[in-house]
Order: C-alpha cells, then structure tokens, then sequence
C-alpha cells in the first residue's frame, strides 16, 4: 500500500457517471465525466465496464495506482450488502454492484446511496467541514436529508432521511399515497407543477418561478411562498429534534442562492422559540459532492482495512 | 479495581432521589429512595450531602466496594461539562454537580440529562435491548426524546430531542412561546387541562381523562382523540427522518397501557407510506430508567478508564 493512496470515487446519475481520484485528505487529483449506459438487457455488465473504463483512464493521469472504489448510486440502495435494489430511472432492480465492480477491478470497493454519500462529502470536505453534526437537504425532483450525527452517517440501514415524505399540512396528494408531503409542495418539480396548474402558464422549472415570483407575478408569490414556509417548517422540526450545528441546502434550486436562503433562514428563526437555530447554510461541492463521498467511503475502508 | 465492579446510579427527581447499586451487566445489586433537599440556600451543599448519604447506605448493603458513580438530573443539563444547568422545579442554577459529587465521594463520577439517561437505559436494559436504534419518549408534564442511533446516545450537546416543542398544527399557545407544540396538546398535563377547559370540569390527571374518554364523555374523547393524532403525526415524522426500529413510549401517560398504544400505532401505520414503520413499544423500566441509565454511565466511564 503507498504511503498516501488514492481513491476513485465514482457517481453513478440519470446520465453521467462522474469520477474523480483524490487523494487521503480529499484533494482531487483527477476527474471526468462518461454518459450513464442505458436501461435495458445486460445493464449491469454494460454498467460495470463503463465504471471500470472510467476508472483505467484515471489512473491513467494519476501519479500513483488506485487503491480502493467507492461508488455512488440513486434509487433504493442497501449501503451495507452493496446492493443497488431499485432505480426507476436507471432500470436496474437487486443489482450486486459493489461486487461486480470489486471482482471486475481486483480492489476494494465501498458502496453508497448517492444522497447519503453526497451528505457525508458536504460534511467533510464542504460546508460542514468544521462541524460535527449536519443535515444535508437536496432538493431538486424530490427531496431527501443525509443526516451525519456526531460525526458519522446515520442510515438506519437505508430507510433514514425521508423528510421530503413528512405531513407538513397542505393536504394535497403525494406519489408516495400519502398527502401533505413536504416534497409535494416544496421540491423544485412541485413548485413548477404547481405554478402551471395556479396561473395556467408552463415553465421551464422553479427557477422560473423563483424569478416570476421576484417580478411580482402573484401566482408565482404564492406557490413560491408556500414552498418556503413548507421548507422551514420542516427544518425548525429538525433543529427542534436533531439540533444540528448546520442545515446544508443543496441540489437544484439551492441554485436560487439568496432568494432561497433568506427567506427560509427568516421563517426559520420565526418558528423556533428556545430550541438551537442551526446555521443555514449552502451545499459547497455542487455535483461533485456524491462523487468525493464515494472517494472518501473508499479511503475509510483502506483505512479499516489496514487497521485489522 | 474489582473484575465486576459495582457502580451507583443516582436519578435527583423532583420530590426523591432514587438510587441503585448495579453489577456491569445491568443487575440490580441494591436499590433506596430519599427525599430530595428542599430549593434554598445551599441546595448544592445539601444534595451533596443527600447524594452521598444515599450511596454510603447503598455499599453497606453490597458484596463489594462501590467504584463509581452515575447521576442523572432534570431540568437544563450540560452533560459533557457536568453543569445542572437550570431547574425551575429543584430551584438550582449551573451547579457543577458532577465535580462536586466526585470529590465528596471520591469516585469516578458520570452525569447527564434524566430523559436521555433513561433513555439509554431502555435501550440497553429495557424494552429495546436487542435493538441498535430506539427514540425514547417519556410523556409526563412535558414531552421530550431521548435519541439513541446505532447504539450510541445522540444528545447534540443537550439540544436534541425537542420533540414536544415540534408544531403539529393545532395552533394554540405553549409556554415556551411558540404556538402548536405537541406538548402542549398531547402531554399528560394538557390533556387534562384541555379537557377541564372544554368540560368545565375538573380532573386530577390525564388517567381521569382516559378513563372519562373510555366511558363515552364526549369532551374527553375529543380531548384523547386530539392527543392521540398529534402523537400519532410527531411519531411518523421520527419514521420517516430517523426510521428507528421502535419507538419507546414512558412516563405517566404510558400508564394508560393499550388505551394508549393501540390507537397510536393504528394513526402511526395510516400516517405511513413506503417508511419504515417503528415498533411502537412501552418503556419496561418504569421509574427506574434514570437511576438504572445513571450506573450504565458510571460503568461506562469504569471501562474508558481500565482502556486507557
């Protein structure tokens, strides 16, 4: 084993796969990005060898060998026996790749869910680093929380985490069956679906409705509005039971920048009385953040590895 | 140091301070009760006095020496630092208990928060012994969490657990300044102030309220209903962030026994979609959780100091 190894982390999306080597203390060395094989017959051999030509050309500009993978995917996922279960996206179901990836490269491989691991990064190695307890929200499609407590990932062996499908009160329907959920009102797609079905309008995504709202359009206000009492409703829970040191936004319409921060930072402070306000703040790596977590995950099992 | 040393477990509640003497396993060597010491002056001088009395009868009664001890207080608690902080019931403020207690006794002394003490007790000893992840929730005058995830306590600095201060929406006032508080709908005490509000009636407690609602008054159904859904709702919002494998519930409400536990977990199963759902159990340790928790501290610190 060298001295200072280096670690392939590897993010599997929608449509890229995003790679990067780092080195033990986080530094990225190298990075690229392949598209995602598509759905269908063979998806994880096709899958596998994408993630190991992605890693061959890492290690092709990197300074040392590639010690250890570790790898990030969405959908339902058990972290602990590598299983990739479902992903309606991806079109895979029950698929062993930690270890099709581990016998295909010959090397230690970790496994993660994409959001957990993304978490685990903004908490080390982005705006959570100095602290010891952080909540990671991204919100883009759907809503999700990565909860690092103490220091370490709590998963509750996947199922953690699903404060997008918490009743926050509106009472409208959720894909999931139930109603009232957070992600209903207050995801990015929710804030688009719910503009056109209240002015009629089509648009782009929330963004645009963030800017409408910004222009006075009334329509856009409210929904925009709503979204965000439903969001810090759903934070002030959090600090009044996790009392996190910091709240990271992240994922797509963290992009709106002040015109999401303020505004939730303001009802947030408004719905706490003596509970710990955590600090709010924004996700710091962008997309790269699930693919260092998986880094960092392959860096901890060399670690644990040699530990023994 | 003994091969299974003993430890004493201090609990200072509001009107005695209960003590037991336990083996390293959890078993219960010898157990006393005492008054607590009047509020006044010199309420430090005087539970220490009273501490120390209560754990020299304790080793008169045991096989072996006493090598440590654990305590365990209400109210505004620093655990880390061995502050009890704040009681507006025992009438202390920023006591150094902890110190205070260790040099009269001259032992090693442990310290925390009487809900997450008993917490840790029903998690390890109690109800949830064979489980890695439980949220305790002792429901008495106020209600509060005691979060233990993946074995290890979670305290956040002794702000988490707050969940009695969480908005479940029914929008009247709580004490602490912030309106629709579970507390202040689902605890024992406003149960039956709710109930002699919209009855005119007065009751001694909660259990006359249960009682009332069992036999068909129409005020105190409402009343039981209205906790029961808040409950309920406070309850799957745990499911869904922190999916623990059970949820615990204590205190004097759990009195109530299947009057109580049947209802919840119908509202918890119908608030539940694709979640995790907790087991929904009752707190086995009664009373004794705090002072049970304490020893289980004060052992713990025998451990860390042998590994040192």
């Amino acid at each position: 084993m060298p001295e200072n190894p280096l670690a392939a982390g590897v993010d599997v999306g929608g449509t890229s796969i995003k790679c990067v080597l780092t080195a033990p203390d986080g530094r990225i060395v190298a990075g690229l990005r392949s598209p995602t094989p598509r759905r269908g017959a063979d998806i994880g051999e096709r899958l596998t060898d994408a993630i190991a030509t992605c890693v061959a050309t890492l290690s092709e500009q990197a300074p040392g060998p590639v010690s250890a993978v570790g790898l990030a995917v969405p959908g339902v996922v058990a972290d602990a026996d590598g299983l990739a279960m479902r992903s309606e996206n991806l079109g895979w179901s029950d698929l062993p790749l930690r270890d099709m990836v581990a016998e295909r490269l010959s090397l230690p491989t970790a496994f993660g869910h994409d959001v957990r691991v993304g978490g685990l990064a903004e908490a080390r190695l982005g705006s959570g680093r100095t602290l010891r307890s952080v909540v990671f929200v991204p919100i883009g499609t759907g809503i999700a929380a990565a909860l690092i407590l103490d220091g370490r990932p709590y998963s509750a062996g996947g199922y953690a985490g699903e404060i997008g499908h918490t009743d926050v009160g509106h009472g409208e329907p959720c894909v999931c069956g139930a109603t009232g959920c957070l992600e209903a009102i207050a995801s990015a797609a929710a804030i688009a679906r719910r503009y056109t079905r209240r002015s009629g309008r089509p648009v782009a995504g929330a963004e645009e409705v963030v800017a409408l709202a910004g222009a006075g359009d009334s329509s856009a206000l409210t929904t925009w509005n709503e979204a965000l009492d439903a969001l810090a409703g759903a934070l002030a829970w959090v600090a009044s039971v996790l009392a996190p040191e910091a709240v990271i936004l992240g994922g797509g319409l963290a992009e709106a920048g002040d015109a999401l921060m303020t505004p939730v930072a303001e009802r947030l402070t408004a719905n706490l009385s003596f509970q710990r306000r955590p600090r709010l703040l924004r996700a710091a790596l962008g997309d790269r953040a699930a693919s260092l977590g998986s880094a960092l995950l392959a860096h901890e099992l060399l670690a644990e590895t040699c530990a023994r």
